[in-house]
Parts: structure tokens; sequence; C-alpha cells
């Protein structure tokens, strides 16, 4: 079943221990859709300015992702510069220009209307509002988003919480959304604020998912889940790696016919995996070129890493 | 079969966001004892003051943990007190007194000798070298060190690692030991040090092991296993965690008939079990009281935790 995804389709300069870029496709409903497309058609709402080209369109349509929703306006795309030079855990942003992404107004074509699933990546709360309420008859909804709405458009940000099934955001982010420094305790405090399950990605110690009361699964409530990541000898670039874990997570959970807790957790396992491919090269780079056999090979060593037989 | 732990017997102090205890029992041995119990005989060699009374003692053999090897001497017993308001991942030390185990000097009482496994619980490389070559006969030795010896000992240090079938430390000083801020790097050059398999500890996140070439398991080299730990709500008091998951680790295998690696892993998961009984009270005050039913429970929900069916 198609997922639509509302985020940023951007240029990012990148540098890391392992080397630079100056130029590559970023943005996070790029790094999801690609990671999403190895599961289920997918189908993007963002904007891009005039040095968006053929080799990018070409990016997504190789994909076979629909890229419609994609505005072309005049200006430069949004354009991101970040170095992980000090800590490859924690991008330092050199720069950001919002470009033609500061007026960014979500329009969603006709063809999309019938996405049964809706994927709001990290943008102004606001703008995830807007998308949800038109996309208001969709089986499921999951959502991003980052500390500077948690900290400045707490407000906004609440009205999106209210109305999703599932968040995904960091270790960091859950913390300072619920302030608790305990992970329990904080995932009790934003279940409370509205998602029907959380998602919190803990970098290379994977994911764990909590659940509300009588979340997805009908009549009981679920224990929590946790999902490794793969230990890996080098990171080339973490850029777009929690954008991937929620693409190979949400793109699993559409490409089966029901929700269960069996396929909740597969997809935390997808999300690792997707994860795992993305910071193995720069940018997209490895996100452009997998294929299934390769994807089910890497969940099963994720398996092999985590279970006891 | 019976396993000889070597390390420190003490006094602790302990503040953390739950409370305080101005006096409980503690050391590394003392943690380590208590959580093997549960699986094995365990021995102590260690050294004691005058103010290790009948009351501590029977913490030890009223879990059936043969004393004899604990010395006495004239004087007080080791004192710790440390603080973990600022941070409840990291201890902050506030005192530290050696006083008789300033002069410690293990003794291996006859009794003893035919020990099949032996820990040599976190003191000075040079004593745990010592007691490693007078039991040279052990199916399976393992040990811990900390940043301490790693900085300042590092000679002495790596006789201890030439002759260790598994290291266990936790993320911090495994990085810092191999100069390595990558975990599977620096995993790699610990391994080349001599311990055929390495055991990280990452706190609320689990630990992974990592296997040399054709370590324990005859023929092939091993691929890392990741156990999770349990998200809690509360942590009363993370001291002793580390050496509870050894105890836990190594008292599961030492009650096997043979190390495969399907007992190892179990042995990761028992080892994540003690630990997150250990930080639910001060001290060692749940580690006294479990019963192996709460020990199993408590693996199944590790299991269900982390497995995908």
């Amino acid at each position: 079943m198609a997922i639509l995804v509302v985020g940023s389709v951007a240029f990012d300069a990148i540098e890391t221990p392992s080397g630079r870029r100056d130029r590559c496709l970023g943005g996070a409903a790029t790094y999801f859709a690609l990671a999403a497309s190895y599961f289920t058609p997918v189908r993007v709402i963002g904007v891009v300015g005039e040095d968006f080209g053929v080799a990018e369109e070409a990016v997504f349509t190789r994909r076979g992702i629909d890229t419609r929703g994609i505005e072309h306006v005049s200006g430069k795309s949004f354009f991101w510069s970040g170095s992980y030079m000090k800590n490859l855990n924690e991008a330092q942003t050199l720069n950001t220009e919002l470009n033609v992404f500061q007026s960014f107004s979500p329009k969603i074509p006709v063809e999309y209307e019938d996405s049964e699933y809706l994927f709001l990546a990290n943008i102004d709360p606001v703008l995830q509002a807007d998308v949800r309420r038109k996309m208001s008859s969709v089986r499921m909804v999951c959502g991003d988003t980052m500390n500077y709405w948690i900290k400045d458009h707490a407000e906004n940000l609440a009205r999106v919480l209210e109305h999703l099934d599932a968040l995904l955001i960091n270790d960091g982010e859950a913390k300072m959304l619920a302030g608790d420094n305990n992970l329990v305790r904080a995932a009790r405090r934003i279940l409370a604020m509205g998602p029907k399950a959380l998602v919190v990605k803990h970098g290379e110690f994977g994911a764990t998912s909590f659940f509300g009361d009588h979340a997805f699964f009908g009549e009981q409530a679920s224990t929590p889940f946790r999902a490794p990541a793969l230990p890996l000898a080098e990171v080339v670039d973490p850029t777009g790696a929690g954008d991937s874990f929620a693409g190979g997570f949400f793109g699993y959970i559409a490409s089966q016919p029901r929700l269960t807790p069996a396929v909740f957790r597969r997809a935390m396992f997808y999300g690792g995996v997707m994860g795992s491919f993305a910071v193995e090269r720069f940018g997209t780079e490895r996100l452009q070129q997998l294929d299934r056999k390769e994807i089910e090979d890497r969940f099963a060593l994720f398996r092999q890493l985590s279970h006891l037989d």
C-alpha cells in the first residue's frame, strides 16, 4: 500500500572522518522515500528549486518513487552543510539555507489522496498538522520531529502528537520532549500526549518501542521491544540514518496486510537494517543501489546478532 | 562447577536521586559472588577489617558462598563513597579509603585449588596475574578492569589480558584500552591483546560480545552478539551493576556442562538479568533475596523484549 511522505528534499555538504561531499542529494523525505521504496510504493511531497534537475529526479524515479508531489519553484533548493569531524554521533551544523523551503506549503496532488499511510517527516508542525488534517482517512500516520520544534514550537507540536499513531524520535529528543531523563518515564509521558506508539532511536544501540494502553493490537497493551543496530567498523556518513530507519520501518508495515505485534517487531528490525545501509556510504549512495536480497541477508544478520537460537 | 572470584569486599556510602545509604556491604567480589550464587557454587578471596562482622559474613553464607578465602585482618575494610546525583550513569567518587585493601595479597586456600572457573574482578593487575598463575589449570578465566589500570598500569594489565578467556569491561573502558572510539575496531584491537572473547557493557543498552578467530567454539569464529538491558522506570542504585552482570554471565557458564555459542548467548542474557535486579535497590539488597523463578521470569522478559517471535 502506498505511503505518502511529506518533508525536505535538499542538497547537503557533509564532512566526516571518512571524507567529504560538497553537494549530494539529501533531505529527510529523500532518505525516507528511498528506504521505504524497497518495501512499498512511495509518494513524495516536497519543494525544490531550479538546481534540482534530471539527475536528482532520476534518483527517485529509478526506485519507482512517485515525484508528482515535488513542487518545482524558482530559486535554490534547501541546502544544509554539516560536519561530523568532532563527533560521529551528532552533526555540527555549519550552514543552513532554507531557500525555497522557507515558503513551503505542502500541496497534495489528487493522485495522492488515496494513500493509506502517511509519514510526516521533520518539518514545521504547523505544516505537519495541515497535511494530517487533509489526509484524515489514512490507515496509519507516523511522524518525526526535532529539538528545534520541541523547544520553541511546543504548542504546535502538541497538536500533531495528538493525531499520530507512532512518533519516531531519537533518545535525546524523547527526553527533551518529556522533560525526563529516564527513558521509560519519558516514554510514558510522550504516550500520554497522544501517540499510540513511540519508537526511540538510540543510534549505534538500536531502537526501543513503547506502546500506550490498547495500542494498535486490539485488547492488550504491549511490552516494549528493542531492536539492535549493527556494530559497524566504519560509519562513513551518519546523515539520514534516522530517516532511513523510519523508511524501512514504515515501508515494511505498509507492505503487510495487517499491523500485528509481530509485524511491528519485524518493522523495527527493517528500520535498523535500512539505517545500517545508509551510513555505509555518503548521502543516499548506498540506499540507491540495494536489492531485496541484500536487505534480507542483513535482516538475518540482525536476527543472529540478537537472538538466542 | 565452582567459580573462584578474587576482588574487593567493601563498605559503600551511596547517594542517588532515590535516596542514600551511609554504610552498605559492597565491593566487586561481593556483587559478583551474590549474582553467581544463583547458578553455581562460589568461593571468594578478599580481605576485610574488624568492621566486617557476623551480619556481613551471613550475607555470603546465606547464599551458600564459601568465605574461607576472605582474610580478616586488623584495621578497617575498604570504604568507598560515591554519588549519582549528577549522573545516574557514572558515579562521582567522593571518597576512597583503601584501608586493609592497600596491602591485599591474595592467598588461595587449599580447598579452593580445584576451582574450575576463575573470575579476576577489578583489582591491581599484578595481583590478577599472580592469582591467574597460581590457578593455571582452570577451565576458563574471565576478568574485569577499570580506567585507572588502563591508563597508568598498561604493561601490567597487558600481562593479564594475554591469559584471559574473556574480558568484561564497559564501553568507555574498551575504547580507552584500544585507543579507538569505534566499538568494532576497539574490540578487534583488544582481542589482538589476548582475550579470546570480549564482552562490552553498555549500561542501559545492554552488552555486546565479540570473539577472536577460533575462540571457544572450535572451528569457526563467531559473529558478535548483543543482549539487551531492561528499560527501567527507576534505577535506584547503579552500584555493582557491572559486577552483577559478570556474576550472572559467568555463573551461568559455570553451571553448564560445556561452553557452546548458545550457552554464551544465554549467559549474556543472564548477565543482563542480574544487572537489572542489582539496580532496583540499594547495594546488594535485591541480590540477597532473589529466587530462581524470579530470575527465569526476567530472563523470559529479556527474550520477549528482544526476540521477533
